[in-house]
């Protein structure tokens, strides 16, 4: 079974507008409700796939109680440590007429040591049911950044291959756990790497660096030019698929 | 027992940000939820006063659950009619910079007649434990506006004081109806008389006009300027409390 770990669980509501501008009354064109935070959303398509998975996490509230509901609606098993606050509800607002998106954020989860005691406890007894470790996302106030490097250690000593996908200090705590795969776009992998990645050579170049001193696999999502796939013995270039919308 | 009509329930997340921009991710410094829906807010400040009310009105889905156990937990009383759709969650966004703020909207509630049918029983017998019924807000799609004159006739046909807060079409049809009490503000009260109302002068002679025409007292809101009561053998102006905020 799959294990996804989301520490900063969330929920995406998406709205549709033709523009924004202040003191008016906006109508949107869509509102669509989505999982938020990047492992419980792995877990979310999964579910919709098929494929047996359980996410696990922080949690609170109703709509952490709505997030949790969303998931068990499409077959994916939960078992979340439940805390203080509220799981947040970001607003992701895309432009109609081309004008992009913009995702308005929020803290929301009220997490106490006695919590990442509780979830570290649950974790380990959840590694001895799982195939395979998806851990990815945010990391909310309250757990520190080195809690990545942690559980990408605890999985890994288990033998259990992990997936990682997270941005900014959690990445690179995240990665000195050395995790099997990591999915960083140029943003985050210049972030992590010090250098500025723009080009699929340059993404090469970095990705066979840090694989060299992690052993970690980096998959690095290159926008428009698809992604790039740095193993050992080979690399692969994906190209970006044509999706008709 | 005052009884609330909301048609169209919403909650209000209200977000506050230092600016919007396109392609950002924007943290909000604070997220809040409140009631949405003019006559269910009214419910719940009701509740928090302790004054025993009930809201009704359509609600739906996982939003419409959460809206009415926000009721319940200020002491209302609730009694729905569940529909398909979903409640909406209208997203107030506040510039702290004193851009002023914005509203995004959306359509949720999907209505049939047989719901409306449904809700006409519903009201009735809702009438007779009512002292007082309070009516607001806007239409929901599937629900045509004469239904805001025939809610407010009903009620007053009962013998029951009617107050009633709308904007757009709805408030005109509610204003045939003739309620004890509207209250419009000056865009509103301009587009129900079709003059154009800015001072308290004007606000004074169309809303005199208009408590000849449907014998409705009619307390018009001015913004910075207070409010004024029409009433039937005096007015009152009401000035601007000052608040500590």
């Amino acid at each position: 079974m799959i294990i996804t770990v989301t520490l900063n669980t969330s929920i995406d509501r998406t709205l549709f507008i033709k523009d924004f501008a202040w003191n008016k009354t906006i109508r949107t064109s869509q509102n669509v409700l989505g999982m938020g935070g990047k492992a419980a959303d792995a877990s979310w398509v999964l579910g919709e796939l098929g494929v047996n998975n359980l996410a696990t996490g922080f949690a609170a509230g109703d709509t952490g109680k709505l997030m949790e509901k969303m998931l068990l609606q499409r077959g994916c098993k939960t078992d979340f440590v439940w805390v203080n606050g509220e799981t947040r509800t970001n607003i992701v607002v895309i432009g109609e007429n081309g004008q992009g998106q913009s995702t308005l954020v929020s803290n929301g989860l009220e997490i106490g040591n006695r919590n990442v005691d509780e979830f570290k406890t649950k974790f380990t007894t959840l590694l001895q049911k799982a195939s395979c470790v998806l851990i990815g996302g945010s990391i909310p106030k309250g757990v520190d950044i080195s809690f990545y490097t942690y559980l990408v250690r605890q999985a890994g000593s288990a033998g259990l291959p992990v997936v990682f996908d997270a941005s900014g200090p959690g990445l690179k705590a995240g990665i000195e756990g050395k995790p099997t795969i990591a999915k960083p776009n140029v943003d985050e992998i210049s972030e992590l790497s010090g250098e500025n990645v723009t080009t699929i050579e340059s993404a090469y170049r970095v990705g066979t660096e840090l694989h060299k001193k992690y052993g970690t696999m980096f998959v690095i999502t290159l926008g428009p030019e698809g992604a790039l796939a740095v193993l050992s013995e080979r690399s692969y270039r994906i190209p970006v698929l044509k999706v008709p919308v």
